[in-house]
């Protein structure tokens, strides 16, 4: 497939390839007509110039790597949406990477960025330990964190703060005396797990109780189910967190089958809000978490890491959460 | 932040830029001693060689643009995962565009696709026109379409072919005598709906009927349940088509309200199965999408179309999809 090239517009317009590249480039030593004539070159025969070709002549390619687990675009979606709209704005593009769960690809992924050399690096990534990002540190390339709290000279980080979340929401029901409250969760995210359970022993511990009430459920939805519909004919809480749609729905499933009303005998609420919670019987309660933001304002703070200039930023970043009460709790 | 360039290499070993480039590119020019003196300043620097600078030197680059509706990652998640997999394998770099619905920005996008000199574009977009693509073709770069049956010298496709799937459905119900099918959709996606109609309108005329049963809801979930409430107070039907998820919910939820009992009443389906369709009650009768495997047949059809060689091949690949019967038909 043969393609224009740089070599077809030196030929037609009878120069060096130097002078059309520095016509691309837009240097100013070009004599005028010369100008000229590589433009109408250009123009005649449909040539684009190559990006990549101009980034490497001025010194500045214009590529962020993004790295974002396989298999979560649900919750990953909005953020990346976020993200490449303001990377549109300062027109770098976005190389998209994945993780897989359960395989340690870290260390070929980022070999592969460091060879492909990207002005910076976003991750979203909660399983992301801090050896990993050393690896990114050494070669100074500029690292924004989406997800988790951390800053050094190359990492920012946008974040929301659960365990401030749980925290203040628990806070309220034991302030009404509602004290029977579950943590029901599996394992698939443990960084998330541990937020949640750190913010509730927190909001439990300022009124001198402990929690215990939490309860490991399989990880996909029908397993889960059908462990919860087992559990619920024993047990019964006053109000029941859990962290994704899936899981509120499999506890309001399975305890509406073991005949529990909600909210009347147990109020549930989901932590991470979904349009799927509006469509559920009874709707489910949540909290809106901007996930568009957490993607736009990561993109914002990694151009302004890549200016260089001595402006002062701020590179740890928390986000705010919108509480929205529905039909699962009173 | 500085970074080690070739520029250091070259001093670290004594040796010219071209020298340096030679060894990175595997050259055989270069005498054995040079090749290790540069080898060890690669090594004592910890030098990556830039992807970029190689890709060229080579006269290769090594990328793939994907270009994908903006907010449609949860329908788009599993055939961006298959895709970057197989990608992985032929080391390839995805380079994610988005679109966003309403803007015409296709042009913006193909001028910048164009100017970046990648080897392939792979198109996730019903909305998509001929004309779009033929600017792309002009330039010879080869295009993998997700979702739409269209080929041609540098075009290859990978889609199920949704006229079809709809028609062997409603053929089986109208052999049972069923004939109030009605199908509920907004008009989100026109291609698809055209699909849609086309095929229920084939079954219909091949028992001499006419499907006339196409009921327009609004766009977003929560209006068109509303509309839903209105409708079945004076409507219902023997058996619904939605295409989404959330579509068949608003049918659910509102014609329950009314006191219509799914599926004695009604029976509902919906065409693109998710997960949430098992956790609806009653849950939703569907067909599984083979997402993931769109996404990577399309990488595999586009790294043949790559290789430029004498092998024929299949450049219109249809796949399959499972009928998944739920509680929403009898």
């Amino acid at each position: 497939m043969k393609r224009i090239t740089i070599y077809d517009v030196a030929k037609e317009a009878d120069v060096s390839l130097a002078t059309v590249s520095r016509v691309i480039n837009g240097s100013e030593v070009v004599r005028e007509d010369t100008r000229i004539k590589v433009q109408e070159a250009i123009e005649k025969l449909g040539y684009k110039p190559n990006a990549i070709a101009q980034g490497l002549a001025l010194q500045k390619t214009t590529t962020i790597a993004l790295i974002v687990p396989e298999a979560s675009f649900f919750y990953t979606g909005q953020i990346i949406n976020g993200l490449i709209d303001v990377a549109k704005i300062y027109k770098y593009n976005i190389v998209l990477h994945t993780t897989t769960e359960g395989i340690t690809e870290m260390n070929d992924i980022i070999e592969t960025i460091i060879k492909s050399r990207v002005d910076g690096v976003v991750i979203f990534n909660d399983k992301l330990c801090k050896d990993e990002l050393n690896t990114l540190t050494r070669y100074q390339v500029p690292i924004v964190v989406i997800g988790n709290r951390m800053s050094d000279e190359t990492i920012g980080s946008v974040y929301v703060d659960y365990a401030k979340l749980i925290y203040e929401f628990a806070a309220q029901y034991l302030e009404k005396g509602i004290t029977d409250i579950a943590l029901i969760e599996d394992r698939k995210n443990p960084a998330m797990l541990k937020q949640l359970n750190d913010g509730l022993q927190h909001a439990m511990e300022d009124k001198g109780l402990t929690f215990d009430n939490f309860v490991e459920i399989p990880k996909e939805y029908r397993s889960s189910y059908l462990y919860l519909k087992e559990y619920f004919k024993t047990h019964k809480h006053q109000l029941v967190i859990t962290y994704r749609d899936s899981q509120a729905m499999a506890v309001l499933n399975s305890a509406k089958e073991n005949g529990l009303m909600i909210p009347d005998d147990m109020e549930v609420v989901c932590i991470l809000d979904s349009k799927y919670n509006a469509m559920a019987r009874p709707q489910i309660t949540g909290f809106k978490i901007p996930d568009y933001d957490l993607g736009a304002v990561a993109m914002r703070v990694m151009t302004k890491m890549l200016k260089e200039d001595d402006e002062v930023i701020d590179k740890e970043i928390e986000l705010s959460y919108i509480y929205t009460p529905r039909q699962s709790t009173k």
